[in-house]
């Protein structure tokens, strides 16, 4: 076997091995060179290049959504790692492994006037789980004063000294940061960084390990219920008629049935389910704006519940956000094992448990069903916007609201289906999926920067076909997404085109004028096929409904090289069509 | 006139043009509404739509780099900020004045798990003259307890406690904010973050102000040379028989040119002129690698200097860095009104001025001239290497080294040559530039992220001609830089296509197996022109020299769109021509 000949680029492979963390993703630079030595010589590995860093960090993030298993990033010194920060805010807010592997200069050669040199230490500050700091040498410590140390590093180095003081080697320190880091990602999920001073020369290699690192595992704290808690929640579950459980952002199959059963038959109990929370339930309430949007204040009133229980990452629905914070509920509970956030002002309980630890402690103790019409009053609300629903598809013209309809229901059984942000996956909240369908969105920031790299990394990563679907800014923002030579023949992409930000046409904005154009909806003229052409996909077009209709037939079927289909929708009309949907469905 | 509503985005507004910013390139969004309603609707504003924050900000670099005045980039809440990181590093440690503001939602909003929302809170803190964290209004600061304070948030939050006891009103700190942030930019030449919390209704105009925000002006500070500090620095220069001045990155027209011809008088000065110093003069040494690269130790030592002066920006040559540091001056002084990095880990002053105000107080105190025979013996040596270059020329195949040579020497007198990194500036620090030209190159973390929306802000803001030339992994890596409306016609690409990093072939690799070839080189078969096609620019290409010369002849001529020449090299030779070129002019 080969190895590089710089022990702590050793280290770095070996503990990434030891720990599990299979998928490796390159960006090409000089620095790294003994990371990439490492990591591309072992076939433990999946190695991935891709050279624009913003993708890369996004196509590893599409593979740790899909696998929850931390995914490395590794890249050169300088800027490169500031490309990765897109990606790592998104992996902090949605509880998503990533492990930034960085390439520095030896401290030394940092801060003098060096290329390719920036201050990496402590980057992600803001959106990181944990930040190691790896030491070359104690050479390297000693010799040269540090020109920045900043408050927040202190304990570090404090660290560091007691370290010294106790003649330890600066080997064990290392082995213990990347351990530490590692141990983050994998039990806190989420994104941490490692940044690995790597001096020259960085290409010697080696059949012969000088370092034999050791992992040392961490396991998940036990759900840790405080029994006082339990008791007074259960005491507010029983007496309460109006109880709505909200559900964000959910790995597919993470409830047991059992559970959803026994909510499904508690008359007092409404569920809400976004797209994004892979929850399918018959009895549950999927399409939360179809049915808040339209609400007079006194239904509202109604509507308001006594418990508001809520599971998952971040919630889509503006509507049911600002809903619950005007008639907020009387206790709201959120469980996760790891943050609760206060979307409501009302947050009582952060029960730190996964869903499924909480219900098997939670419901059992449940003694009976409350008498309530709550669910059955909202069930009847649902079935009339339905049928209403339906009767506004027949009667709207070519749009991106019929579009979406269509497309939706175009979507293969048990395929994975990811969508852009932002107006893609808020459409996509107005349908009903089909329940084989697994559904993601890059909800933790909400940004346009990097949905198709994650799409695609998903794409690799899944044993099932992936579609994506994506507006045109988004689609044209991350245009680097496809130059990447991993992309499966069966992945999909579908960019409803209508030529601008069509978003920023429901607000309250200016409409019609140069300024609005310009500045918000950003009209342009562009389209896939360039790109599509460049990239080795075959590309398709749809203008209207039939010729989509036509298109959607084939476009699933196997090919020998991934697809994309362009929709133009009439962009004057989209706001207008979504807008009435609300009306008309009241 | 119309303004927007919310009194705190009028007061950025009204200060960005107090302060003369007249630049302002937008990327859309919603919760930046009122920013951007402010400064579309004030003619004091070029305003500039580019949708990918991370070419928005690199275009703005451009723009500022040219005018050496503040420029502002303006975006929306969330992941948006997190794209502008690159170009704010590169603005940081190149000393250009670029003015981020960020909208950000109000504080009682950020981390509770809405849409969009990050923790925008000196989020560049690793590289940023400033941050200035406005406040929304003291309702949002005082009833809502602050998640996320820091240690070093701790000065400001104590300023901010003092100002309550002083009963002041937040407009008065957000003004002063505002100030000190774009003072910042001004007087340290630097990038400044500007973070504003608005809260919605966003879309709401007027007709009047309702606030009259004051400019507060500083002024630079004059230069301040110590007494004793010159006094030795005399003593020791007019005793020294080797001094060697070493000039980086450097605006056009900077030095007086009386303070030149002193320099040129004296046989004890070598000056050496990076590329991208923009300095000319028939005495002073260009192409530094050509001389250095092929000394004997022996050689080295006798060009050893006794001082070493330096100002300017980043040196691009490694080689030169590898000789100061092995064969270190007695003395370093370098001249900066800001920084002085010790590159050479021998700085002995900084001289905290400009060059001009140096040469101004230093120069006429100098008594006479040593007598000394270091400049004679370089400039033959100069002389004997130029003649080798050229006869080198005449015997090499097609390669990068032969288009270099024949596509710089094509560019129109008094154009403006853009650069990218990595090989691109190399290469072209090799040879002879028409002094009429203007050369520039993101030096400040020499990444290859933005180096086409530099060169294209630069572009729009120059009256010159601009021709930028670049690698193919950089050119690819910043695609979306050709997203942009704003491209003059006579704009220029060229596009050296070597089909991957060929930089990583001259290092001491692994060349020729298939990891070095994915993971290094990153070997590609993409071209520009689909993205051409995409972007309305003209398109050519060369295969040879024959191909390239009567290419090269219409290609600066007038058009009617931009145009892009690539230029297509045989990876497989280019490392060795480069590297027997140093052999070969020994």
């Amino acid at each position: 076997m080969t190895y590089p000949k710089i022990p702590l680029a050793q280290t770095i492979v070996q503990l990434c091995k030891a720990k599990g963390i299979k998928h490796i993703v390159i960006s090409p630079g000089s620095r790294n060179a003994p990371l990439t030595i490492g990591f591309t010589n072992d076939d433990f590995f999946n190695c991935y290049s891709i050279v624009d860093e913003r993708c890369a960090a996004f196509f590893a993030l599409g593979i740790a959504q899909k696998l929850q298993q931390p995914t490395a990033v590794v890249c050169t010194s300088g800027s490169a790692l500031l490309n990765y920060y897109p990606a790592v805010a998104e992996a902090f807010y949605s509880d998503i492994p990533l492990v930034v592997l960085s390439a520095d200069r030896p401290k030394h050669l940092v801060g003098i006037g060096d290329g390719q040199t920036i201050n990496q230490k402590n980057v992600f500050d803001n959106h990181i789980l944990y930040s190691a700091n790896l030491k070359l040498d104690l050479k390297d410590e000693k010799n040269v004063p540090s020109h920045e140390e900043l408050p927040i590093f202190k304990n570090l180095e404090n660290k560091f000294e007691r370290f010294l003081g106790l003649q330890k080697d600066i080997q064990i320190f290392n082995e213990e940061e990347i351990n530490t880091a590692i141990n983050f990602a994998l039990l806190k999920r989420g994104p941490v960084h490692i940044n690995i001073p790597l001096d020259e020369p960085l290409y010697e290699t080696t059949d012969k390990l000088s370092v034999n690192p050791k992992p040392i595992e961490e396991t998940e704290k036990e759900p840790d219920f405080e029994d006082y808690v339990l008791k007074s929640c259960l005491e507010d579950w029983n007496s309460a008629t109006k109880k709505m459980i909200l559900v964000g952002v959910n790995q597919p199959n993470q409830i047991e049935k059992k559970w959803l059963d026994e909510l499904a038959q508690d008359d007092s109990i409404l569920v809400f389910t976004e797209t994004t929370s892979n929850l399918h339930y018959s009895g549950f309430f999927p399409s939360i704006d179809q049915l808040i949007a339209p609400l007079s204040p006194e239904e509202q009133k109604e509507l308001q519940p006594d418990i508001l229980l809520t599971f998952g990452g971040l919630v889509v629905s503006k509507k049911i956000k600002q809903f619950l914070r005007k008639f907020q509920p009387k206790h709201h509970w959120h469980i996760d094992p790891k943050t609760a956030y206060d979307t409501y002002f009302c947050l009582e309980n952060h029960i730190e448990a996964t869903p499924n630890q909480f219900f098997e402690t939670f419901l059992p103790k449940v003694t009976h069903y409350v008498k309530s019409g709550y669910k059955h009053k909202w069930a009847g609300v649902k079935q009339r916007r339905l049928k209403k629903h339906k009767a506004y598809l027949e009667e709207i013209p070519f749009s991106d609201f019929k579009v979406f309809s269509r497309v939706l229901k175009s979507v293969p059984e048990n395929s994975v289906l990811q969508v852009g942000n932002s107006s893609a996956i808020r459409y996509t909240q107005l349908f009903k999926l089909n329940k084989s369908l697994e559904v993601y969105c890059n909800r933790g920031t909400s940004g346009i920067d990097g949905s198709t790299s994650t799409a695609i990394g998903f794409a690799v990563a899944s044993e099932k076909p992936t579609v994506f679907i994506t507006g045109d800014l988004s689609f044209l923002y991350d245009s680097n997404a496809l130059w990447n030579n991993y992309i499966p023949n069966n992945f999909r992409i579908i960019v409803i085109n209508n030529q601008g930000g069509g978003i920023f046409r429901v607000l309250p904005g200016h409409k019609n004028t140069e300024n609005f154009d310009t500045y918000f909806e950003t009209n342009h003229n562009h389209t896939a096929k360039h790109l599509c052409d460049m990239y080795g996909f075959n590309y398709e077009t749809a203008h209207d409904d039939e010729g989509l209709k036509t298109t959607l037939k084939s476009f699933y079927m196997e090919s020998s090289q991934p697809k994309l289909l362009e929709v133009f929708t009439p962009k004057g009309i989209n706001d207008e069509v979504l807008l009435n949907y609300f009306e008309f469905i009241r």
